[in-house]
């Protein structure tokens, strides 16, 4: 089996290293790399395309354009996944763009060079089955297994609601708090400190993919709402307890 | 020596114990505790202000009223040591209500039950000598650096504006975060488990110390206007960059 994975930016990079432990791994990217994945073999488009089993490591916003400038040129018996962070809509894209004749599973890794430099083990992956026999789903879910990963099935609307609130809420406090400049200090509490942590990580990942996540997941709005809502409330509540200063 | 802590309540509790590992800890609370701290005497408030050394790990917005209670039955040739999460304020206030023959130290044990439930190595204390002789401040700070505490000796200026952007944004993304009543799902990715540990521990301590956190640091004000500001920035670049949905 040979599995291309198209696109090796910060996530597809160390996805195409991580499969290339135990298969063959043809990868593409379409500008030139310095540093290319260790163990994958670099590959022009039309390599990548052919292969049995395909990965798009694409942005969520630009899987659309690519898909549709691939489609036609895809392996018609591949298998085709997603790794995007939301799940509804690369599902309905892949659905309209793809092929009859491809098989489609979403998943979305949920971890990346950061969380998963120290190894994956019980890390989540997120694994719906679109257009795929069950027994063909149940083989994937049993190599990423292999992987020591904790694969978990679920709907892509189930997985958009939970994500909001767990990812996405944490990518936006990181890229609301990167706003403030913080700086580790010598009277810096363990909290503070863990703080510090989840900002560099979260703007470690691209900008467009905090965009993407925050745009193209439909339940993101309503979790920047509620933050906000809770902001407001929280100012209000010490604004009217305020026995001294800054009323 | 004899030490004095006046006030048992979740910080006090702990630092009573704590220092009763190495000193004679004689410990009174206003009302009555179910459970003791291990190897403090339980005592009366005589007791306690007769001590040659006394901490207060009150409230911040009750020392005033506490000091001015207890000033002229205080042990005229004591120590004191306020333990607040603020610096300017106690010190002030310690400064015009203690009586001149005592000696006074600020202090902030930047760490609590939680950050200090697996040993206190390495956390930081913050030590500011306001009127005690250089080899008495010297002694203390070899006894607290004994804990094995990291000694940190700055102004109470420095203190309060350096905490106003760690350990003040720290809570307050804590208790915002905390009205979105997050929950932990089998989707988390690492960063938001470590957001809901920072949720879980900043929202154990007395919603009271995150008020006086908030209301007698001079620098918080600024803080949380710069976090809103920050807040508004992204919701506001999100929607500009709307390709989709939410606009």
């Amino acid at each position: 089996m040979n599995i291309g994975v198209y696109g090796l930016g910060r996530f597809g990079f160390f996805w195409s290293e991580l499969l290339a432990e135990k298969f063959t791994v043809y990868g593409y990217n379409r500008s030139d790399l310095s540093v290319y994945p260790s163990g994958v073999v670099s590959s022009d488009e039309k390599t990548v395309l052919d292969c049995d089993v395909l990965f798009f490591c694409v942005s969520i916003s630009s899987l659309g354009q690519v898909l549709m400038n691939v489609a036609d040129r895809i392996n018609p018996a591949a298998l085709i996944f997603d790794t995007c962070s939301v799940k509804v809509y690369p599902i309905e894209i892949m659905r309209k763009i793809l092929p009859e004749s491809v098989g489609i599973i979403g998943t979305h890794p949920m971890f990346g060079p950061d969380s998963g430099k120290n190894g994956v083990q019980d890390l989540p992956l997120v694994f719906t089955p679109v257009r795929i026999r069950a027994n063909e789903a149940e083989n994937w879910k049993k190599i990423f297994n292999g992987f020591n990963l904790k694969v978990v099935e679920i709907s892509a609307e189930m997985h958009d609601r939970d994500a909001a609130f767990t990812q996405g809420v944490t990518h936006f406090i990181g890229r609301v708090l990167d706003g403030l400049n913080l700086q580790n200090n010598e009277i810096s509490t363990t909290g503070y400190r863990n703080l510090l942590t989840i900002v560099e990580q979260t703007c470690n990942d691209p900008l467009q993919l905090f965009m993407d996540l925050q745009h193209y997941n439909p339940y993101t709005h309503d979790m920047r709402n509620k933050l906000n809502e809770s902001l407001k409330n929280t100012m209000r509540m010490l604004a009217e307890a305020d026995p001294v200063r800054d009323a």
